[in-house]
C-alpha cells in the first residue's frame, strides 16, 4: 500500500487524553487525506507537553506529509508553532502584516467586551510569529495555519484546535504551494463507498471471501465498518485497480441488494432528504421513547424547514391523547409501548400537523420499564402516508438505553425511506 | 509530571484512518488511566498493518503500561495479539481450556445460524492462541483479553475493539496481577474538575497567570478545554499537591463564581435532574430552531419521564399557533423569530402539557433565513414557570447552523438550571 504518499495526522490538547472531549479533528483531517489519496498511517492525540509532541513529531517523520491541530492560541501553553519551527529547523518571527490584519480582526469585539489593552497586544504577538519560510494560512479564528517543509522531510501542515476554524481552513491547505505539488503527485483516489441497513459485518466478510476465489483483490483495501444499524463497506483500489474495485463493488450490491442504501456514499439523511423534497412531502414526528431525536435528526440539515412540518414528544399516556389524539381506550387496551399505539401516534403526528408523512415511535429504552413480553429494547414503529400507505415494525433492539434510542432512530430513517420509494431492488444500479 | 506511571493507548482499525469512524475506545481508556492515577501520554490510532503496529509498539515502549484495543477477531487480519507476543518475546500457543470455553459460547447460535463447521472450528483456534506467559481476561464476545509483561519493558494489556467488549472486559483488567501490582504504584489521583457556562477560555488564562504570582502551580497541572459554552477546568495534583490544587480551585472559584456551574465535576444534565425532582417539577419544551434537540437532550437520562412532561417540535407558524396556541397576530406583529414568540412558546408549552416549567426556543439557525434585523444565529430564548418566574435571553449566537442549534441547547440547559434557583453565587462552595 506504499504506492500512495503517506500522511498523519498529529491531534494536540492534553484534554484528549483525560477522556473529557472525543477528537473531531483526527477524523475529519483522515478523511480528507484518505480521499485524496493519502495512505494515512496513524493519527496520534498528544497532551500538550512539549517532549511529548518533539518525539510525535519525530515518529512520524518518515512520512511525506503531517497535519497537526492545536496548540496556537494565544497563551504559553500553545507551543506547536514554535515545535514545529524547530523541527523545521526555522527561526521564529513575527509577521508584521499577519499580526495588522489579527488585530484589525480582534479589536472591535475586544474593545466592547473591555479585554483591549496589553494583554491582548500580548496575545496578538504571540500569535503572528510564524517559522521563515512559512506559508502563511489566514485566521478563520484569530490563529493563522502554518505549512512549513522540513529540510529531507515532510511538509508539516500546521491548524487550529477549534474544529470550526480547522475545517474553515482546509480549502486553503489545499492550494498552498507545498502541499498543491504534492497533491499533484498522489494518484487520485477513487474510493466506492456501499452503505446497508440491517446487514451484519460476518456476511460481508462471508461474500469477500467468496469472491476472492474470483477475483484478486490484493489491490483494493475494504474497510467495512458497522455503525449502529448501517454497515459501510469502503473500497480503496491502489492506482491503476478502479476498474477491479468497481466489479467487487458489483459483486457485493448483487449479493446484498434488499440491503443496498446507496452505492455512492450518500447517506440515509441525503436520500431521504432528496426524495421527500422530490416528492413535495412533509414529515411529522410523534415520540415517545426516542424523546426528540427523530425530530432533531429531520431537522438537521440545513432547507429541512421544505419537508420537515414538526412534530411532538408525548412521553405520558396524557400527553399522547392531548397532542396526537391517541385514544385513551386504545392505551388502556394495548399499552403505551404497542404496534397500535405507534399507529395512533403517527396518524395523530400527520393530522396534527397536516403533514403528508407521520411517525410514531414507542418503545422501551430503559434501564427500567421493561416486562417479560415487553422488554427494554422493545420498540414500535409506524409510518403512514396521507395515500394510505402503512409501514409498521416491531423489533427488539440490543443495547443500553442511549444505543436503542440511536438504533431507534436509524430504523425510524431507514422505514422513512422505505415509504418514499428510494430503497429496494431496481433503485439502485 | 513524570512522578506518576506513564501509559499510552494504542486503537488498531483501519476504518479509524479513513475517517468513517470516530473512535470510542480511546477516550475510554485515557479516561480510565488518567482516574487512576496514570500520567497518559499519548492515544494512538493505527491501521491494521503489521508493521504499523509494530513501529507504534516500538514508539511507546518507554511508558510503564500500554493498552490496545482491536484487532482480535476471527480472520487473518487481526494480529494484535502475534504482534504484541512478538513484541514481548513470548511464542504463541493454543489455550487449549480456553478454546473449551470459546467453543461453548458460540456453538449454540452458530448452529442455529448455520456457520457451524470448519471455517467457525478455524476461528475459535484463533482466537484461542495466546502468549506464553499472558494473562488471559475471559471473553466478553469471543475474543479473549490479554496481559503480557515485555521483558524490561511495559505491560501491554490486549483488548477487544468493539466498545462493549473493551468496557465490558475493563474491570477484569484492573484485578489482572501485573496490572494490579503496578497500580499498588500509582499515587491516586485526586483531580478537581470545575465547569463554567459563557466563560471565556482567556479569562481563565488571565486569572491563572494571577494566581501564579502567588501560588507556585508547577505541581497541578490544569487542563482547560472549552465545549460550546461551557468551559471545564481540569486540576490535576501531582502527588503531594492535592491541597494546592484546591487552593487553586477556590481562587479561580471565587474569580468566575457568577460563571461557575459545579465544582465537583456534575454536568449541568446532572445538576438540572435532581433540581427538576428535589421540586418535583415538569418540563415542557417549544421548539423551533433547535427541533427536538432540547427535548433528545432532556430524556437522555436514564428516568427521565418523572420530570419532562413533553414537548412540540413547530417549525411553521401554522403549528406553532394550532399546537401551541401562539396567537397568529402576536407572529405578525414580531415576527416567528421574537421574545415575544419565545415566551408564548414557553406558555403554550407549559399549558399543553399541563407542567411546570416551559421553554420557548425560536431562531434563525441558518445558512439561509437571515435578515439584517434578525441575522442567522440570532435565537430567542424564554423559560417560564407557573410561579410566574420569567427568564428571557435574546442572543446573537456564533458559528454554523450545528453550532447554534448545539449552543442554543446548552443556553436553555443553563436557563432552566436558573429558573431551579441551582445556579448563581452562593449555590457553590
Amino acid at each position: 500500500m506504499s504506492e500512495r504518499p503517506t500522511a498523519s495526522v498529529l491531534v494536540t490538547g492534553s484534554e484528549l487524553l483525560t477522556g473529557h472531549v472525543a477528537d473531531a479533528n483526527g477524523p475529519f483531517v483522515a478523511r480528507a487525506l484518505a480521499d485524496l489519496g493519502f495512505a494515512v498511517r496513524r493519527v496520534l492525540l498528544v497532551g500538550d507537553r512539549p517532549d511529548d509532541l518533539r518525539s510525535a513529531l519525530e515518529f512520524v517523520a518518515g512520512d511525506d506529509l503531517v497535519v497537526t491541530s492545536g496548540g496556537l492560541g494565544p497563551t504559553a501553553d500553545d507551543l506547536t508553532a514554535e515545535i514545529v519551527a524547530e523541527f523545521c529547523a526555522a527561526p521564529m518571527a513575527v509577521d508584521t502584516e499577519l499580526r495588522g490584519r489579527i488585530h484589525a480582526k480582534v479589536a472591535g469585539w475586544a474593545t466592547r467586551a473591555g479585554w483591549a489593552g496589553p494583554a491582548l497586544d500580548a496575545a496578538t504577538e504571540k500569535q503572528s510569529r510564524v517559522p521563515h519560510g512559512a506559508c502563511v494560512l489566514e485566521p478563520v479564528g484569530t490563529a493563522p495555519g502554518l505549512v512549513v517543509t522540513r529540510p529531507g522531510g515532510p511538509i508539516v501542515v500546521v491548524l487550529p484546535g477549534p474544529p470550526r476554524e480547522l475545517t474553515g481552513m482546509w480549502p486553503a491547505v489545499l492550494v498552498a504551494e507545498p502541499v498543491a505539488e504534492l497533491l499533484a503527485t498522489a494518484p487520485r483516489a477513487e474510493p466506492i463507498l456501499l452503505r446497508f441497513a440491517g446487514l451484519p459485518e460476518s456476511e460481508i466478510a462471508a461474500t469477500l471471501r467468496e469472491v476472492e476465489q474470483k477475483l484478486d483483490l490484493s489491490r483494493v483495501e475494504v474497510i467495512t465498518c458497522l455503525r449502529r444499524s448501517e454497515l459501510e463497506v469502503d473500497l480503496h483500489p491502489l492506482p491503476g485497480a478502479a476498474e477491479l474495485a468497481g466489479e467487487l463493488a458489483d459483486r457485493v450490491v448483487r449479493a446484498h441488494r434488499r440491503k443496498l442504501i446507496s452505492d455512492d456514499g450518500r447517506t440515509t439523511d441525503e436520500l431521504l432528504a432528496g426524495a421527500l423534497l422530490e416528492k413535495g412531502w412533509t414529515v411529522a414526528t410523534g415520540e415517545s421513547c426516542t424523546g426528540g431525536l427523530l425530530a432533531g435528526r429531520l431537522v438537521d440539515r440545513a432547507g429541512s424547514s421544505a419537508y420537515v412540518a414538526g412534530g411532538v414528544v408525548a412521553y405520558s399516556d396524557e400527553a399522547k391523547t392531548a397532542l396526537l389524539d391517541v385514544p385513551a381506550a386504545l392505551i388502556a387496551e394495548h399499552g403505551a409501548v404497542s404496534p397500535q399505539v405507534a399507529r395512533a401516534l403517527a396518524d395523530g403526528a400527520r393530522a396534527r400537523f397536516g403533514a403528508d408523512v407521520g411517525v410514531g415511535i414507542t418503545g422501551v429504552a430503559g434501564p427500567d420499564g421493561g416486562t417479560e413480553a415487553k422488554p427494554v429494547g422493545y420498540v414500535c414503529f409506524c409510518v403512514t402516508t396521507a395515500d394510505g400507505e402503512v409501514v409498521a415494525r416491531d423489533p427488539q433492539l440490543p443495547g443500553g438505553r442511549a444505543d436503542v434510542r440511536e438504533r431507534s432512530v436509524d430504523l425510524a430513517m431507514h422505514l422513512l425511506l422505505r415509504v418514499t420509494g428510494r430503497t429496494g431492488p431496481g433503485a439502485h444500479r
